[in-house]
This record gives structure tokens, sequence and C-alpha cells, in this order.
């Protein structure tokens, strides 16, 4: 709904960093073997645009959570192979069919009915199965599994497409839990009927050729964030977000600055006031945390967020670069996803997924994607 | 986009509330003097739908944050009162005059543009004037009102509606920042020209009628929020938001949940996995320390907010109420939403304004608003 001109803010997404983070990790998995996870409307950055150029990368299995957002999906790629994580609710069987969705059966009781579904429509109709090895949210547990594995019968007239299982704690190469999901899982497929198998998630993916199988399934690393925290990210930085600067104000008494007075000036000092507040997504927790860049100088925030407002001290900032109109970067060059988040004590999904509508959006990079 | 069968969450949205809090605060700063504050969307609820409900209450001023909202604001109420709290960005003035909007001009730039552009539309244009008395964010700095009080004719030629300030701390009411920007409005209001007075958020209008003046602003009292931190609420509760289970599983060994293994079982337990995460605004800082209520069970959050995903254990709930498909209160009559908000670290408006596109959305009440 929003022009450059009356906006607050502008996010610049860029398709073609997208596509070149896509291409990197199938180079990492192999050919054919690397999906894109496009739920929450592509990590908030729009599916409308993200999915396409990722298909034009020539990604071809896409992970959603909602059927709804496989119903939008398959609008926008005829041909895709989409997958809906929370799989089948009760009830939604006809939507998850017409729209030719593959839904992850989480449990004995997804499995089943499933398998009612398939045989009232007289078709077998794709599914994934996905084996709990650690997660605890979603998935068969242990219990279950032993059913399941026990009769195989349970999965007949059922087309399973994929056995998948999701990893908790990736992004921590050296923690245990890794090498015994590894296990697991194998162990696992092994039990099963014969068919793909698909494990790793963006963080999955840098754990080493042993968790790739036959799909992979990033995120994150699609949309900058560094699948490797602590070490330097391998992924292109997809977003910027600049802020409209309203008004810059001399503080020149004592003076505390926002909400509950959190922040005092003691001295002389200079004030910029920003349209972006939390209900934009940038979060409150930023409040005397986070900070704004003008190229390299950095401009802490000073005082809470608010709804629709930040305020930073500009002090050191060149007073041609902080003036009424004039943008800085909350996230860009200088601050990544990662380090906003950091600031907010969250991690860059968060980030991403809250960024709001009221930003002037553009997309950048499309025909090189 | 969500139809009740196929989205992970419902949220409802008691517009029958809404216009009794505006009638509630309308009671106590008299008639004709209280204002409806529907930025951000209606602070999240959907303000297609809440500010026809205020209208239809006797609401008859609306504040927003920005041009954008103001616009969609006046397709609604063609004959509203529509402030705009952000201002005049330079080269939007004739947006905000085409929208009949009256922008709050924040420093002596704001009301020269805003001269200027009276001047040359040969026509007295309304406007407001915002003097900070304590916030450092928007409205002119006691250097930048010195000079504006010292030469009144910066004003002419443009229609003055109010005369505001926002009050820092107005939840806290032992804060002596009250007391002063009080003083310090009043001291403004006498060497500015007459005009309306506006100066109470809805904490404010909490603090007594010296605060009131011609016009309060409320927003989060409006939408449910209490007023007065610390002592009964007396408004009445708007939103309600259940989220729907995707799969309930009994835990048997010692187990971890979640991402980051943050929670562990060490005994038998049971889990329900339900689908609203980070990315619809539940926020994750509620990972280990936010609850569902079944009834009047709790059911604590285990283990990280996910993006798509919660985890509640629900082992103390009868096992026919935490079963596939059923539902569970995240925000409603025993998490209102500042109980939510302290479980994050944050403040119901946050919650409100984080409310995310997923949920399917149900408005009651329409006829009784």
């Amino acid at each position: 709904m929003s022009s450059e001109r009356t906006a607050g803010a502008v996010l610049t997404v860029d398709l073609a960093a997208i596509a070149g983070n896509w291409r990197r990790l199938e180079d990492k998995t192999g050919q054919g073997r690397c999906a894109g996870v496009v739920k929450a409307n592509a990590y908030g950055l729009g599916m409308a645009r993200v999915a396409p150029a990722l298909a034009r990368a020539g990604c071809r299995v896409f992970f959603v959570a909602h059927i709804e957002e496989g119903v939008a999906l398959r609008a926008l790629l005829p041909a895709a192979d989409i997958h809906v994580l929370n799989g089948a609710l009760p009830g939604t069987e006809a939507e998850i069919r017409d729209a030719r969705l593959v839904p992850v059966l989480n449990s004995l009781g997804d499995i089943e009915r499933w398998q009612a579904f398939c045989a009232k429509c007289g078709e077998m109709l794709a599914a994934d199965v996905h084996v709990d090895t650690g997660m605890a949210r979603l998935g068969l547990p242990p219990s279950e599994f032993a059913v399941l594995a026990a009769e195989p019968a349970r999965l007949s007239g059922i087309r399973l497409s994929h056995v998948m299982s999701h990893l908790a704690c990736a992004d921590e190469p050296e923690h245990p839990l890794n090498g015994r999901q590894l296990a697991d899982f194998r162990a696992a497929l092994a039990r099963l009927p014969r068919a793909a198998a698909s494990f790793a998630n963006s963080s999955g993916i840098f754990l080493g050729a042993d968790y790739h199988f036959d799909l992979a399934r990033p995120g994150i690393a699609l949309y900058g964030g560094n699948p490797q925290p602590g070490r330097p990210n391998p992924m292109a930085q997809v977003v910027r977000l600049q802020g409209k600067i309203l008004q810059v104000r001399d503080v020149d008494t004592p003076q505390t600055v926002g909400y509950g007075a959190t922040h005092r000036f003691t001295g002389p000092g200079r004030v910029a006031t920003v349209a972006v507040g939390y209900a934009d997504g940038f979060l409150r927790a930023l409040s005397n945390s986070g900070c704004g860049w003008f190229g390299d100088v950095r401009a802490p925030i000073v005082g809470r967020v608010s709804m629709d407002l930040i305020t930073l001290d500009v002090g050191s900032v060149p007073p041609h670069l902080a003036a009424p109109g004039a943008m800085v970067d909350l996230i860009g060059p200088n601050s990544p996803i990662d380090d906003v988040a950091a600031a907010a004590g969250t991690i860059g999904y968060e980030i991403l997924t809250g960024l709001g509508d009221r930003y002037h959006r553009v997309y950048v990079g499309e025909a090189a994607a």
C-alpha cells in the first residue's frame, strides 16, 4: 500500500542474493538435492516474489508450514513439488489433494486419516512421513514409530514421497544430539519402506555430507542468516531496511528520552527520530540496545522502541547525513540480521518474519535471479 | 486468506468491547473529548473493522501514525477528523490535503513547510502543533518552542487545530515527570495562539481531570490493555487467540524438547504441538515462559517457540481437551494481553501489534458496537 515517499521505511529484498544462496547450498548438497523453505511468507520477505526467483534458479521442491501457504504457492508455481510441514489437519484432506500438495504425516493418526482418504479417492496420493528423532514437536515419537515399523501395511495405499526428520541443534556442530539424531534417523529409514530421505535444515547442510541424504530443506540460509553461528557467514545478505528520519533535535539541557524515561542525556546531544517501531516488527527488545548506521557511523538507539518510532543518538553523525527525510540503515551491510537479532536477544529468523507491512518494499536482482 | 478449518489459530476481536471501552473513557473525559487512536492497523486488530465500530459508538476524532494509514481511514470514514502523528514528511503535503488529514507539525521546519504549502494552495489548512515536554522523540524541543512563542507569525496562514504534547510515564502515576510535563504543557499553551489542547494518552486519562484538556487520545485502553498497571484493569478484554493442536504425544523416556534442547522431561509426560509460532507474532521470548489455557487448566510452554509452532506441557490437562484439532487459549480470559506480555518481557501493545496475518480472524459484537 505504501510509496517510497510516504512510507516510514524502505525494505529492499535482493532476489539475486536469494537465488545465489540457493545455488551455493545446492552445490554443497548435490544437484536436485536442495529444496527451498518458503513458509511464513518466505520468512517475511514475500513468497510471491521469492518462490518464483528460487524456481528460476532451479529449485523444484518447496516446503511450507500451512495448507494455505501451499495453496498460494501452487497458484504461483503450477509444476512445483510442494510439501506442507504442519500436515493434514482433520477435514483438510480435500484442499490438500486439490492443490496437489504433499502433506507431512506427523503421527499414526495422520497416517491413518491419509490412508483412509486415499482409499476414499481411489488414488495413491503422495505424503511424507516425519519421524521424530529429538525435537518432541512434530513427527512420530518412538512408541508410534515402533508400531509403524512393525505394521508397514499402515502405509499401503499411500504414495510415500519422503521420510523426514528434523535437527534440533544443527547450529551447534558439537552438540551430541546431532550425532544421536543422525543415527536414529538412519535406523528409522532402515525399518521403513524405501523412500527418499530428507533431514538437513540450513545448519544441517554444514554438518557434512552424512547429513545431506536425498533432500535438504534450507530456509534461513537462503535469506542471509548465518547457518554457522560464530563463524564467518558464507551466505550473501539479502535484506536492507532503511528507516526515514522524521525529525532531528538538539538536546541542550539534561533530558530523558522516550517512554519510562529510560535514557538520560546528561550533556548536549542530538536525537534523530525514525519512523519505524515495534508495530513494524522492529522488536521492543532493541530498546537502548540496537543501533542504526549512517554509512560506517553507528548511532545507538536511545530510549525505548515505541510503536511507530525509534530514537537514535546521532551526536557522532555528520549533520548532513542525519537530517529530516534522510535514511538510516537499520538492517544493512553493517548490521546484518544476525547482529540485529543478537541485540534483541533473539535469532535472525524472528527479525525476518517480523518485518512489517508498513514498509515500502523494493525487490532488486530479479533479472539476475 | 484463511478459513477456520485450515488456519493454525483463530483470533476473535470483540468490537462491542472496543466500543464499550471507548464509551467508558469518554465518560471520564467528557463528551466530545475522547478521540480514538487507530494507528498500526488499530493496534493490530484491523482498522477497517475497528474504526467504523468506534465511529458508531460516537468517536469523531482519530489519530494515525502514517499518512497512508490516514488515507485508508479516510476511505472508511468520510466525515471523521483524522490526525497524522508522524506529520508531513517533505513532499507529502498534497496527499495530506487531498485526504483532508490534519498533520501534526513536530518542528519549526514542519511548520515552515506547512505554512508555505498553505500559501501555495491559498487555503488555511488545518494542522496540529506538537510541543515536546519530555519525550525527546517528536515535537518542538524547548529551543524551537521559544522561537515559535516569540514569533507567532510563523503560524499565520495555518488553521491551528490542536496544540498537543505526549506523556512519557503516564503508566507510573507517581513518576515526577508527569507533573513536570503537565506544568510545561500549560505554560506552552499560554504562550501560543488559542487552540484546542490534547495531552492524555490512555494512562494519562487515569491521572485525573487535570490531564484531560480538550481531547484525550487513548489507544491501548480501547483494546483492553490495562492503563493502570498493577491495579485492577478497568477495561474489557477485546482479544482472544485460540491455537489449534496439531499433535499430542507421550514422552516416555527422558527427552528434550525443541531447538537447542532447552527443556528436558525427566519422566513421563505429554506434549501438545500448536500451530502458532513467532512468525505469527507469538514472540520467541515466550520460550519456556508463556503458557496456554485449557479452560482453567494451565499448560506451560516447554522448549523454544519456533517459527510456526509451540509445544505445551499438557500432562495436567484432561486428554479429551488436549487432542489433535482442539483449541487452546493463548490469549483469553485467563491470559489477557498484559499477562502474555509480561511473560515475554514486553508490554501488551507489542503483543497486539504483532498479531499475525495467518490467523483466521473473527469479529464479534458488531451489532452491539
